[in-house]
Protein backbone atom coordinates (compact mmCIF):
# COMPACT_ATOMS: atom_id res chain seq x y z
CA UNK A 1 0.00 0.00 0.00
CA UNK A 2 1.18 3.98 -0.64
CA UNK A 3 2.02 5.73 2.66
CA UNK A 4 -0.98 7.65 4.01
CA UNK A 5 0.01 11.36 3.25
CA UNK A 6 -2.88 13.76 2.78
CA UNK A 7 -6.13 10.98 2.20
CA UNK A 8 -8.75 13.11 3.85
CA UNK A 9 -10.59 14.28 1.10
CA UNK A 10 -10.69 13.26 -2.64
CA UNK A 11 -11.57 15.48 -5.45
CA UNK A 12 -14.42 14.15 -7.57
CA UNK A 13 -13.45 11.87 -10.79
CA UNK A 14 -15.84 9.91 -12.77
CA UNK A 15 -14.11 6.88 -12.63
CA UNK A 16 -13.89 7.07 -8.89
CA UNK A 17 -16.93 7.89 -8.15
CA UNK A 18 -18.60 4.99 -10.31
CA UNK A 19 -16.17 2.45 -8.65
CA UNK A 20 -18.54 3.13 -5.74
CA UNK A 21 -21.17 3.40 -7.22
CA UNK A 22 -21.20 0.15 -9.32
CA UNK A 23 -20.49 -1.74 -6.43
CA UNK A 24 -23.28 -0.67 -3.82
CA UNK A 25 -25.41 -2.91 -4.92
CA UNK A 26 -23.37 -6.54 -4.56
CA UNK A 27 -22.62 -4.56 -1.11
CA UNK A 28 -26.22 -4.71 0.18
CA UNK A 29 -27.00 -7.98 -1.44
CA UNK A 30 -23.49 -9.62 0.07
CA UNK A 31 -24.75 -8.26 3.28
CA UNK A 32 -29.06 -8.37 3.40
CA UNK A 33 -29.77 -11.65 0.91
CA UNK A 34 -31.40 -14.33 2.79
CA UNK A 35 -30.83 -12.81 6.33
CA UNK A 36 -33.53 -13.90 9.31
CA UNK A 37 -36.43 -11.31 8.55
CA UNK A 38 -36.07 -10.21 12.04
CA UNK A 39 -32.99 -8.67 10.80
CA UNK A 40 -34.57 -7.19 7.59
CA UNK A 41 -37.00 -5.50 9.50
CA UNK A 42 -35.33 -4.27 12.51
CA UNK A 43 -35.47 -0.46 12.90
CA UNK A 44 -33.71 2.25 15.71
CA UNK A 45 -37.76 3.16 16.68
CA UNK A 46 -40.25 5.58 15.49
CA UNK A 47 -40.41 5.94 11.90
CA UNK A 48 -37.04 5.23 11.51
CA UNK A 49 -36.08 2.93 8.35
CA UNK A 50 -35.93 -0.85 8.33
CA UNK A 51 -32.94 -2.24 5.63
CA UNK A 52 -36.05 -3.47 4.10
CA UNK A 53 -37.20 0.11 3.67
CA UNK A 54 -33.22 1.56 2.99
CA UNK A 55 -33.33 -0.77 -0.45
CA UNK A 56 -36.33 0.54 -1.70
CA UNK A 57 -35.30 4.26 -1.10
CA UNK A 58 -32.09 3.42 -3.08
CA UNK A 59 -34.20 1.84 -6.14
CA UNK A 60 -36.58 4.98 -5.77
CA UNK A 61 -33.39 7.03 -6.20
CA UNK A 62 -31.92 5.47 -9.47
CA UNK A 63 -36.12 5.84 -11.25
CA UNK A 64 -36.54 10.09 -9.39
CA UNK A 65 -33.66 11.57 -8.14
CA UNK A 66 -29.77 11.10 -9.59
CA UNK A 67 -29.91 10.51 -13.23
CA UNK A 68 -33.31 12.34 -13.98
CA UNK A 69 -31.91 15.70 -11.92
CA UNK A 70 -29.10 15.34 -14.00
CA UNK A 71 -30.43 15.53 -16.97
CA UNK A 72 -32.09 18.44 -15.58
CA UNK A 73 -29.48 20.57 -15.14
CA UNK A 74 -28.10 19.31 -18.49
CA UNK A 75 -31.26 21.06 -20.00
CA UNK A 76 -32.94 23.98 -17.93
CA UNK A 77 -29.60 24.98 -15.40
CA UNK A 78 -31.01 26.94 -13.11
CA UNK A 79 -34.23 27.82 -15.18
CA UNK A 80 -36.34 24.92 -13.39
CA UNK A 81 -35.91 23.43 -10.13
CA UNK A 82 -35.53 20.09 -9.43
CA UNK A 83 -39.07 17.68 -8.83
CA UNK A 84 -38.63 17.12 -5.08
CA UNK A 85 -37.78 14.05 -3.96
CA UNK A 86 -40.42 11.78 -2.23
CA UNK A 87 -38.38 10.30 0.96
CA UNK A 88 -41.31 7.82 1.69
CA UNK A 89 -42.17 6.59 -1.75
CA UNK A 90 -40.62 2.87 -0.71
CA UNK A 91 -43.46 2.64 1.81
CA UNK A 92 -45.97 2.16 -1.01
CA UNK A 93 -43.81 0.97 -3.80
CA UNK A 94 -42.15 -1.55 -1.25
CA UNK A 95 -45.21 -3.25 -0.27
CA UNK A 96 -45.52 -6.80 -0.66
CA UNK A 97 -42.38 -7.31 -2.53
CA UNK A 98 -40.05 -9.27 -1.14
CA UNK A 99 -36.50 -8.25 -0.39
CA UNK A 100 -34.80 -10.70 -2.60
CA UNK A 101 -36.86 -8.77 -5.39
CA UNK A 102 -35.80 -5.57 -3.91
CA UNK A 103 -32.17 -6.09 -4.43
CA UNK A 104 -32.34 -7.78 -8.00
CA UNK A 105 -34.63 -4.05 -8.65
CA UNK A 106 -31.67 -2.50 -6.87
CA UNK A 107 -28.81 -3.65 -9.43
CA UNK A 108 -31.09 -3.45 -12.10
CA UNK A 109 -31.70 -0.10 -11.54
CA UNK A 110 -28.52 1.30 -10.58
CA UNK A 111 -26.91 -0.47 -13.84
CA UNK A 112 -29.13 1.67 -16.13
CA UNK A 113 -28.40 4.80 -14.49
CA UNK A 114 -24.05 4.04 -15.12
CA UNK A 115 -25.45 3.18 -18.50
CA UNK A 116 -27.55 6.07 -18.79
CA UNK A 117 -24.36 8.27 -16.85
CA UNK A 118 -22.07 6.71 -19.26
CA UNK A 119 -23.97 7.42 -22.55
CA UNK A 120 -24.02 11.58 -21.31
CA UNK A 121 -20.46 11.44 -21.67
CA UNK A 122 -19.90 14.51 -19.53
CA UNK A 123 -17.09 17.00 -19.66
CA UNK A 124 -15.41 18.89 -17.31
CA UNK A 125 -17.58 22.45 -18.34
CA UNK A 126 -20.87 19.83 -18.33
CA UNK A 127 -19.74 18.88 -14.44
CA UNK A 128 -19.76 22.76 -13.56
CA UNK A 129 -22.91 23.38 -14.77
CA UNK A 130 -25.77 24.64 -12.57
CA UNK A 131 -29.18 23.73 -11.55
CA UNK A 132 -31.53 24.43 -9.15
CA UNK A 133 -32.40 22.59 -5.96
CA UNK A 134 -35.99 23.29 -4.42
CA UNK A 135 -34.64 23.65 -0.89
CA UNK A 136 -30.64 23.77 -1.19
CA UNK A 137 -31.00 26.43 -3.92
CA UNK A 138 -28.14 26.55 -6.56
CA UNK A 139 -25.90 23.13 -6.90
CA UNK A 140 -24.00 21.81 -9.77
CA UNK A 141 -23.84 18.76 -11.90
CA UNK A 142 -20.66 17.86 -9.85
CA UNK A 143 -22.05 18.14 -6.32
CA UNK A 144 -24.98 15.74 -7.78
CA UNK A 145 -22.85 12.91 -8.46
CA UNK A 146 -20.73 13.11 -5.78
CA UNK A 147 -23.56 13.53 -3.47
CA UNK A 148 -24.76 10.33 -5.39
CA UNK A 149 -22.03 8.37 -4.26
CA UNK A 150 -21.65 9.87 -0.50
CA UNK A 151 -25.73 8.54 -0.27
CA UNK A 152 -24.93 5.37 -1.22
CA UNK A 153 -22.74 4.84 1.32
CA UNK A 154 -24.57 6.89 3.82
CA UNK A 155 -27.57 4.29 3.80
CA UNK A 156 -24.64 1.81 3.48
CA UNK A 157 -23.96 2.64 7.21
CA UNK A 158 -27.17 3.15 8.10
CA UNK A 159 -28.49 -0.76 7.51
CA UNK A 160 -25.03 -1.47 9.74
CA UNK A 161 -25.92 0.70 12.39
CA UNK A 162 -29.73 -0.50 11.91
CA UNK A 163 -28.51 -4.33 12.67
CA UNK A 164 -26.41 -3.48 15.05
CA UNK A 165 -28.30 -1.40 17.54
CA UNK A 166 -30.38 -4.60 17.63
CA UNK A 167 -27.73 -5.84 19.93
CA UNK A 168 -27.25 -2.62 22.16
CA UNK A 169 -28.38 -4.73 25.41
CA UNK A 170 -26.53 -7.84 24.21
CA UNK A 171 -23.39 -6.76 23.88
CA UNK A 172 -23.27 -5.69 27.50
CA UNK A 173 -20.47 -3.62 29.07
CA UNK A 174 -18.41 -3.71 25.13
CA UNK A 175 -21.04 -1.37 24.38
CA UNK A 176 -18.41 1.69 25.52
CA UNK A 177 -16.14 0.33 22.77
CA UNK A 178 -18.53 0.30 20.15
CA UNK A 179 -18.99 3.73 18.13
CA UNK A 180 -22.08 2.65 16.06
CA UNK A 181 -23.99 1.83 19.15
CA UNK A 182 -22.79 4.16 21.44
CA UNK A 183 -23.30 6.95 18.96
CA UNK A 184 -19.61 8.24 20.35
CA UNK A 185 -18.34 10.84 17.42
CA UNK A 186 -14.75 10.29 16.19
CA UNK B 1 -42.68 -8.23 4.61
CA UNK B 2 -44.10 -8.43 8.53
CA UNK B 3 -45.44 -5.30 9.71
CA UNK B 4 -42.87 -3.32 11.98
CA UNK B 5 -43.54 -3.86 15.71
CA UNK B 6 -40.74 -3.44 18.73
CA UNK B 7 -38.07 -4.16 15.90
CA UNK B 8 -35.52 -2.41 18.21
CA UNK B 9 -34.29 -4.81 20.05
CA UNK B 10 -32.88 -8.42 19.37
CA UNK B 11 -32.34 -10.62 22.02
CA UNK B 12 -28.84 -12.73 20.69
CA UNK B 13 -29.52 -16.24 19.11
CA UNK B 14 -26.75 -18.57 17.46
CA UNK B 15 -28.59 -18.96 14.42
CA UNK B 16 -28.86 -14.95 14.04
CA UNK B 17 -25.51 -13.98 15.07
CA UNK B 18 -24.00 -16.44 12.51
CA UNK B 19 -26.20 -14.76 9.59
CA UNK B 20 -24.55 -11.80 10.05
CA UNK B 21 -20.65 -13.43 10.57
CA UNK B 22 -21.01 -15.33 7.47
CA UNK B 23 -22.09 -12.53 5.42
CA UNK B 24 -19.52 -9.54 6.48
CA UNK B 25 -16.29 -11.09 4.27
CA UNK B 26 -18.65 -11.29 0.99
CA UNK B 27 -19.67 -7.23 1.65
CA UNK B 28 -16.84 -5.76 2.67
CA UNK B 29 -15.39 -7.83 -0.54
CA UNK B 30 -18.07 -6.39 -2.79
CA UNK B 31 -17.54 -2.68 -1.44
CA UNK B 32 -13.62 -3.20 -1.96
CA UNK B 33 -12.03 -5.36 -4.18
CA UNK B 34 -10.57 -3.47 -7.45
CA UNK B 35 -11.67 0.05 -5.86
CA UNK B 36 -8.80 2.40 -6.94
CA UNK B 37 -6.10 2.60 -4.02
CA UNK B 38 -6.98 6.33 -3.45
CA UNK B 39 -10.12 5.05 -1.48
CA UNK B 40 -8.49 2.19 -0.20
CA UNK B 41 -5.92 4.34 1.28
CA UNK B 42 -8.72 7.36 2.09
CA UNK B 43 -8.78 8.08 6.02
CA UNK B 44 -10.39 10.35 7.98
CA UNK B 45 -6.70 12.50 8.94
CA UNK B 46 -5.10 11.72 11.61
CA UNK B 47 -4.24 8.14 12.72
CA UNK B 48 -7.31 7.57 11.80
CA UNK B 49 -7.53 4.06 9.50
CA UNK B 50 -7.60 3.28 5.51
CA UNK B 51 -10.56 0.77 4.42
CA UNK B 52 -6.89 -1.55 4.19
CA UNK B 53 -6.10 -1.39 7.75
CA UNK B 54 -9.82 -2.02 8.67
CA UNK B 55 -9.59 -5.25 7.29
CA UNK B 56 -6.08 -6.41 8.72
CA UNK B 57 -7.71 -5.14 12.07
CA UNK B 58 -10.60 -8.06 11.19
CA UNK B 59 -8.09 -10.67 11.01
CA UNK B 60 -6.29 -10.01 13.68
CA UNK B 61 -9.60 -10.27 15.13
CA UNK B 62 -10.42 -13.19 13.71
CA UNK B 63 -6.67 -14.80 15.10
CA UNK B 64 -7.14 -13.52 18.34
CA UNK B 65 -9.97 -11.90 19.46
CA UNK B 66 -13.37 -14.20 19.22
CA UNK B 67 -12.77 -17.64 19.20
CA UNK B 68 -9.83 -17.65 21.38
CA UNK B 69 -11.82 -15.45 24.14
CA UNK B 70 -14.89 -18.05 24.06
CA UNK B 71 -11.98 -20.53 24.45
CA UNK B 72 -10.69 -18.72 27.62
CA UNK B 73 -14.32 -18.27 28.98
CA UNK B 74 -15.15 -21.48 28.53
CA UNK B 75 -11.80 -23.28 29.97
CA UNK B 76 -10.95 -20.71 32.17
CA UNK B 77 -14.05 -18.30 33.62
CA UNK B 78 -13.23 -15.84 35.82
CA UNK B 79 -9.69 -16.96 36.54
CA UNK B 80 -8.24 -15.91 33.32
CA UNK B 81 -8.42 -12.34 31.82
CA UNK B 82 -8.43 -12.26 28.45
CA UNK B 83 -5.18 -11.29 26.26
CA UNK B 84 -5.03 -7.40 25.25
CA UNK B 85 -6.32 -6.96 22.18
CA UNK B 86 -3.58 -5.41 19.92
CA UNK B 87 -6.14 -2.54 18.44
CA UNK B 88 -2.70 -1.68 16.03
CA UNK B 89 -1.16 -5.16 15.00
CA UNK B 90 -2.67 -4.52 11.26
CA UNK B 91 0.10 -2.47 10.53
CA UNK B 92 2.66 -4.26 10.99
CA UNK B 93 0.76 -7.48 9.99
CA UNK B 94 -0.33 -6.11 6.89
CA UNK B 95 2.53 -4.55 5.64
CA UNK B 96 3.36 -5.05 1.76
CA UNK B 97 0.37 -7.04 1.77
CA UNK B 98 -2.29 -6.37 -1.02
CA UNK B 99 -5.67 -5.63 -0.30
CA UNK B 100 -7.02 -8.46 -2.57
CA UNK B 101 -4.67 -11.04 -0.07
CA UNK B 102 -6.42 -9.47 3.09
CA UNK B 103 -9.91 -9.77 2.00
CA UNK B 104 -9.19 -13.40 0.45
CA UNK B 105 -7.48 -13.90 3.90
CA UNK B 106 -10.36 -12.70 6.26
CA UNK B 107 -12.15 -14.55 4.43
CA UNK B 108 -11.08 -17.62 4.97
CA UNK B 109 -10.28 -17.22 8.64
CA UNK B 110 -14.09 -16.01 9.34
CA UNK B 111 -14.92 -19.62 7.84
CA UNK B 112 -12.19 -21.29 10.04
CA UNK B 113 -13.85 -19.15 13.27
CA UNK B 114 -17.34 -20.20 12.28
CA UNK B 115 -16.32 -23.81 11.96
CA UNK B 116 -14.55 -23.60 15.42
CA UNK B 117 -17.68 -21.79 17.12
CA UNK B 118 -20.39 -24.56 15.34
CA UNK B 119 -17.84 -27.53 16.43
CA UNK B 120 -18.35 -25.84 20.19
CA UNK B 121 -21.95 -26.20 20.07
CA UNK B 122 -22.23 -23.78 22.83
CA UNK B 123 -25.78 -24.57 25.34
CA UNK B 124 -27.44 -21.34 26.68
CA UNK B 125 -26.03 -22.45 29.85
CA UNK B 126 -22.47 -21.82 28.55
CA UNK B 127 -23.74 -18.78 26.49
CA UNK B 128 -24.27 -17.36 30.81
CA UNK B 129 -20.60 -18.61 31.80
CA UNK B 130 -18.36 -15.24 32.54
CA UNK B 131 -14.88 -14.03 31.68
CA UNK B 132 -12.63 -11.92 32.52
CA UNK B 133 -12.43 -8.84 30.11
CA UNK B 134 -8.92 -6.73 31.05
CA UNK B 135 -10.77 -3.61 31.02
CA UNK B 136 -14.09 -3.81 31.58
CA UNK B 137 -14.23 -6.71 33.94
CA UNK B 138 -17.05 -9.30 33.95
CA UNK B 139 -18.95 -10.84 30.66
CA UNK B 140 -20.18 -13.25 29.50
CA UNK B 141 -19.48 -15.44 26.55
CA UNK B 142 -23.08 -14.47 24.92
CA UNK B 143 -22.07 -10.63 24.99
CA UNK B 144 -18.83 -11.77 23.38
CA UNK B 145 -20.52 -13.33 20.87
CA UNK B 146 -23.16 -10.27 20.10
CA UNK B 147 -19.98 -8.17 20.21
CA UNK B 148 -18.24 -9.70 17.33
CA UNK B 149 -21.39 -9.47 15.07
CA UNK B 150 -21.86 -5.88 16.38
CA UNK B 151 -17.97 -5.05 16.08
CA UNK B 152 -18.08 -6.29 12.22
CA UNK B 153 -21.15 -3.82 11.60
CA UNK B 154 -19.28 -1.09 13.29
CA UNK B 155 -16.41 -1.65 10.98
CA UNK B 156 -18.82 -1.90 7.94
CA UNK B 157 -19.81 1.34 8.84
CA UNK B 158 -16.65 2.40 9.25
CA UNK B 159 -15.27 1.48 6.08
CA UNK B 160 -18.19 3.86 4.24
CA UNK B 161 -17.91 6.55 6.24
CA UNK B 162 -14.19 6.95 5.86
CA UNK B 163 -14.95 6.65 1.84
CA UNK B 164 -17.81 9.04 1.92
CA UNK B 165 -16.78 11.81 3.93
CA UNK B 166 -13.56 12.17 0.92
CA UNK B 167 -16.65 14.33 -0.63
CA UNK B 168 -17.22 16.18 2.10
CA UNK B 169 -16.17 18.86 0.04
CA UNK B 170 -17.67 17.84 -3.22
CA UNK B 171 -20.95 17.08 -2.28
CA UNK B 172 -21.72 20.96 -1.98
CA UNK B 173 -24.53 22.22 0.24
CA UNK B 174 -25.81 18.98 0.16
CA UNK B 175 -23.84 18.34 2.93
CA UNK B 176 -26.29 19.33 5.44
CA UNK B 177 -28.78 16.25 4.45
CA UNK B 178 -25.94 13.68 4.86
CA UNK B 179 -25.82 12.51 8.10
CA UNK B 180 -22.60 10.59 6.87
CA UNK B 181 -20.65 13.67 6.63
CA UNK B 182 -22.59 15.84 8.86
CA UNK B 183 -21.99 13.24 11.68
CA UNK B 184 -25.24 13.89 13.10
CA UNK B 185 -26.83 11.82 15.14
CA UNK B 186 -30.03 10.18 14.92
Amino acid sequence: MPVATDRTRRPFAMDDAVAILERTPAALDALLRGLPDGWIAAHEGGDTWRPFDIVGHLIHGERTDWVPRARIILEHGEARAFDTFDRLAQFVESEKRTLASLLNEFAATRRESLRALEALRLTGAELDRRGQHPELGIVTLRQLLATWVAHDLDHLAQVARVLARQYSDEVGPWRAYLRIISGRQG
